[in-house]
């Protein structure tokens, strides 16, 4: 059994270790999260165990990325739970700040990312990335990892603070790391928690949705011919509400009309099962000839 | 006398040195410029030179800190001579690159202060601190200095970027720096050179109507009071073209009323003699009683 890690709960006993660690030349990754730790997130601090000397991960449901009527207060909240999976999975030590920790309430210097914010998630959740890039730097400048793992189950979050590293020049090397699934297909999610068990069984389409997708892309099908595959297979759940469907560049996240040869694109879907919203993606390259 | 300082063009060469500094455990101190160094800035460097192992200055033009009809075209570039500067004052190395080098064509991420900036020079230079905010995170995550140095010169810039790193959680301890001034009084920068010998011999009310506000605020007089008294002064220049004159908070740059008793004030101003836009202030302390 691991040791457990340690459990800071401010900046100055973060930067307290950060600065010891860098002093004995340990490599450092860090792992961003919003706590509600699942098998994803295990998986995340796994790749960051092999890649650094130390390991921090941060536990900190983050106000400024949610909008007015979304479900910061309800987000699931399980540090005890979350400690136990950090423990497990090798973790040196646990960032779980509060919110006045972390924000004053006259805060005033943001990140903004202006491109890839402007589609998928960031068109209709807005102001949302500003939070995750204002976060995600304010995790940076503490923590000052020489790795930041990212799923990309959050492709565009993914893929928008990979340009904010190159743009804003970080020392840090953002790891890419799988999307992890349930048996069943569905992608993990702290939001899986809020589904009724008849919603979970109905959400199985969007998993289903996307290999279909992949599929026809690899058997050379328009964009326009895969978006149409995927939401008739949506609408085979009475529960499931289509937020958006993207057939999109992996560059510019623009939506595709025509695809190129060996092109990277990203197919993306946001579904609502109740109040409930699922996010699901697969990355995909168009046949090279 | 010194040895010549590393000439740094590029951002590899640059993390080099950085890298290099930080292993040997030498502290760092930055002093961002846009070159033409004068005496301001020597005594910046000065200062870093005092406070670090390991003292870089970079000098880049930023364009995106120039509004469409701003000066960045015409704005002075004398690297040979700011390299003698550098050395005289002890740099270790200076990074001087193109902006090309900076700037990738579809960049998009961007740091913002979205309070102090409504103020004085950033409610008339649209988009100008904006510009600053991003270059100046870009070098402090190239350089990840200890110490970075900037002059009461640039008052709003420097309230900014304080406030940009207590909001961002930069590892940095920002220097505040003496405002340098010629004989004369004419405060030191880089398009003074701008100046005709009659405007430069004009410009010296922008000093005088300062020191007289100084004096009035030590006599009790009132913020309305103070800026007739400054308006009235540079009135006598007959090439003088007032932008603005502000007695302002020096926590919120917010216009003052009424003098709190102690309260950190700063009066600044912006004059144009021709084409020439130049700046002064003055850090002040109102009465305690």
């Amino acid at each position: 059994m691991n040791k457990a890690p340690l459990l800071l709960k401010n900046k100055a006993a973060l930067r307290k270790f950060i600065k010891s660690a860098k002093k004995d030349g340990k490599t450092i990754a860090l792992v961003p999260t919003m706590g509600a730790l699942h098998a994803g997130h295990a998986s995340l601090i796994k790749k960051a165990r092999q890649l650094a000397d130390a390991v921090v991960v941060s536990v900190f449901v983050n106000p400024t990325q949610f909008g007015p009527n979304e479900d910061f207060a309800k987000y699931p909240r399980t540090l005890k739970e979350d400690l136990l999976v950090c423990q497990e999975m090798g973790a040196d030590a646990v960032f779980a700040p509060q919110p006045k920790e972390m924000y004053f309430d006259d805060r005033s210097a943001w990140v903004n990312e202006e491109a890839l914010s402007r589609f998928l998630c960031g068109a209709r959740r807005i102001g949302h990335f500003k939070g995750v890039c204002t976060v995600v730097s304010k995790l940076f400048n503490l923590v000052q990892p020489d790795f930041a793992c990212f799923g990309k189950k959050d492709a565009q979050q993914l893929l928008i603070l990979e340009r904010m590293v190159r743009d804003l020049d970080f020392p840090i090397k953002i790891v890419e790391c799988p999307l992890i699934r349930e048996k069943s297909g569905l992608a993990l999610s702290s939001r899986n928690k809020y589904l009724s068990p008849e919603e979970k069984k109905e959400a199985l389409v969007l998993s289903r949705s996307l290999k279909a997708a992949k599929d026809a892309v690899a058997k050379g099908k328009s964009a326009a011919e895969t978006k149409k595959l995927i939401a008739k297979i949506i609408a085979t759940s009475p529960l499931a509400k289509i937020d958006y469907i993207s057939v999109c560049d992996r560059e510019t996240l623009e939506e595709v009309k025509t695809f190129k040869k060996g092109q990277k694109i990203l197919v993306a879907l946001a579904v609502y099962f109740g109040t409930t919203r699922l996010i699901d993606n697969v990355w995909l390259t168009t046949p090279k000839k």
